[in-house]
């Protein structure tokens, strides 16, 4: 017999009408959203499901963080306030090509999921090494994950060059095929550290497996000063002539783009993850998120990493989207709350592809969603709760969250994740680094 | 007897000199800290005194919100997404003239307490009408204020016009003489809402009392447009002439400057209020912060109101204020973390005049602080805590606050603001204003 239950918020959002209704309750059968109608239909129609009531609560999709590198939170504050070059070169990199085994991503994605649901998150597109440990850890989560296997040209001590990731990723692909929340993507790092043969040999498996691509672009100038002078055109230019512009792809940042590019960019239906917190902390720019938008192209929200960041908070890095937007086009009315919520919603699932199951509320789709308490202190008086989700939220009051049917976070605790094992991993981890 | 607590963190901030002490106990005498010293001498000197042992938190001063309506949380989510005039004439302005009394600003303010203490703010500069509301939630709430007495030319409910406003503000001043922990200014809304007599006024006034001015200045570029057309020159050029400009001023926003402009406002002792986010929503532009900073001038960072915010969340708003000055300069070594604090701290006291009693755990000064918990979940591993209190931390983290030595938050929880009822009063509000 199914599993059904009645989920009756104050406020249920539908992101696709950017609509907001009242006394209507979310039918949940099993894994599934199996309608949205009036609460009195529902007890009619189903008189002995079980009932959760949310009475100070809005009902929205589960939040979808478009660009993260999960397993770096355990290098969360390690170091900040560099230049990039020297935050990469002299700190992270060193500590990463030390540090970084399939134990070390496995209790770092396990702490990224954790924080993840706590806030409000319940998928991710991430992009790391050690593959099988980061889909190994999001399996022994319940989290929804899309496992970007990162492919570069030079060794780390996880492989030796692109040929050796591009067989670690084919293989781990192979592993975990079938596993209901787990997808993958190639992630070649980024225009340079990857080579126009490399790029070629992606674009081809990626079309063979059906599956998307997943890459940094135009995150900084000094990458698109370097694009010159080696190339003698901008990466976009050179990613375009090599076929990598299409609606398989997610471009990370996109910080730096001519009104040409975001022409070419629209027209080719590449998907954007904006990640505002990054681009602010590392200094990299403003990117131009009004005009892509308007241009049509879809635009998610991304976290990027923990270290860059320092931390995994989709409704944060949403304000921020939302208020850095009108600061950098000039005008108040840009990018306003329900398109924001859209954005960290919708918009993800779409750019992952699976805005048939994600995204959205809405019968069919996977019961994938979050209840936020709106009650608290900091959203009182509450006028509007879409303005409170995006512009007053803290992400503690999310309350519950489900992913794929299963309750991950009731009454604001965690039901699956053992939060004292994760915390004593990062202990592990911070004295075995800091050591 | 002297009431002695001995407080002992794993870290204790010292932002004077950028330190961070581990193994210490700060002695609070009263309302006093007596000392600074390590826990085995402090339990030698004070055998009997009570122990607040904070195992896993960070100790550090209390922040100080350099410029706060406090009481338009009533307002918050009212109206958003919108362009700055519109906010005000067609949204803001209309509920303010129908709502505004010295009930709304009673309840207004309190919630705003609440909301600040929860997040580890102790003290307030405050802008508003109907000052002796302002006064006595504070008083209520045992919360730091520094009252500013809003003048303008143009009526309101609340006052005729600029002669009746400072009419007011002196009653006002005299009223709560004597009070320890509310002090007051003069706050001439802006140079486009108050005359050169007004200001002349003002300064006489100040000086004569031996208070503070607080003044909106240089927000948007509009106003300074409105200057050049009305006055000829600019708006900091013209308060120049007429005197505003010294170490008596708090100017909030100061977002447009010229290099000139930040070199006489450094040469006069002007203090400036940052208001990043505010800045971002209503899109008025981004600060010269760090040009402000390296000029020598000092700067504490503000939420502005909650109409335009939306959340009283100064961590939210130090963080914003890093992040920010790096994109802003395009420098990611701009504005550090231990620079983000020493805004938030003592340089909103500095700002106040209040130096001498807030800012800084030392011996002699009001046991103004806090204590943040940095074993929750987004604050793991944790390699540096000034980096997690920048970057990583939630407010909901802050566990204890005393505010002139009184304990106002015991593990997240207020000890004397009645939640219940302030929610109440937002609730009744709301129906009202929303009518």
């Amino acid at each position: 017999m199914p599993r059904i239950t009645l989920v009756q918020p104050r406020w249920l959002l539908q992101i696709e009408s950017r609509n907001v209704l009242t006394g209507h309750a979310l039918v949940m059968q099993d894994d599934r959203i199996a309608a949205i109608l009036p609460q009195a239909d529902a007890h009619t129609a189903w008189p002995d499901a079980a009932v959760v009531n949310l009475p100070d609560h809005a009902l929205m999709p589960g939040l979808v963080n478009l660009h993260a590198h999960s397993a770096m939170t355990l290098l969360r504050g390690y170091a900040d306030d560099l230049a990039l070059m020297t935050w990469l070169n002299e700190h992270i990199w060193p500590a990463e090509g030390k540090h970084v085994s399939d134990e070390f991503v496995y209790d770092g994605t396990q702490l990224a999921i954790a924080e993840m649901i706590r806030g409000g998150t319940t998928c991710a597109n991430d992009m790391y090494f050690h593959h099988g440990a980061v889909a190994r850890a999001a399996i022994a989560s319940g989290f929804r994950i899309m496992v970007g296997c990162s492919i570069l040209e030079f060794p780390t001590p996880y492989a030796s060059g692109a040929d050796a990731y591009i067989q670690k990723a084919l293989a781990c692909i192979d592993e975990f095929r079938g596993e209901p929340l787990v997808g993958f993507t190639l992630a070649p790092h980024a225009p340079y550290t990857v080579s126009d043969a490399t790029f070629g040999r992606v674009i081809t498996l990626a079309d063979e497996l059906g599956i998307g691509i997943h890459c940094h672009i135009h995150e900084t100038q000094d990458e698109i000063a370097g694009s010159l002078k080696e190339h003698g055109v901008r990466p976009l230019e050179r990613l375009a002539g090599l076929g990598l512009l299409s609606g398989q792809l997610v471009a990370a940042h996109m910080v730096h783009m001519t009104d040409a590019e975001i022409a070419l960019v629209a027209k080719r239906g590449v998907h954007i993850a904006h990640n505002p917190a990054s681009n602010l902390k590392l200094a990299s720019g403003f990117a131009r998120v009004t005009d892509q938008l308007t241009a049509g192209i879809n635009v998610g929200i991304g976290t990027d990493g923990a270290a860059s960041n320092n931390k995994l908070d989709m409704f944060a890095e949403l304000r921020l989207a939302a208020l850095l937007a009108k600061g950098q086009s000039g005008n108040p009315e840009a990018l306003p709350a329900w398109q924001a919520l859209e954005m960290a919603t919708l918009g993800g699932a779409r750019a992952l592809g699976w805005d048939d199951r994600i995204g959205t509320l809405e019968a069919g789709k996977a019961a994938d969603m979050i209840a936020v308490d709106l009650s608290a202190l900091g959203t009182q008086p509450c006028f509007d709760p879409v303005s409170h989700l995006v512009y007053a939220l803290d992400r503690q009051q999310v309350s519950h969250v489900w992913i794929n049917g299963e309750l991950q976070l009731a009454d604001g605790e965690l039901t699956r994740i053992k939060l004292p094992q994760v915390a004593a991993r990062a202990r592990h981890w911070q004295q075995r680094i800091a050591g």
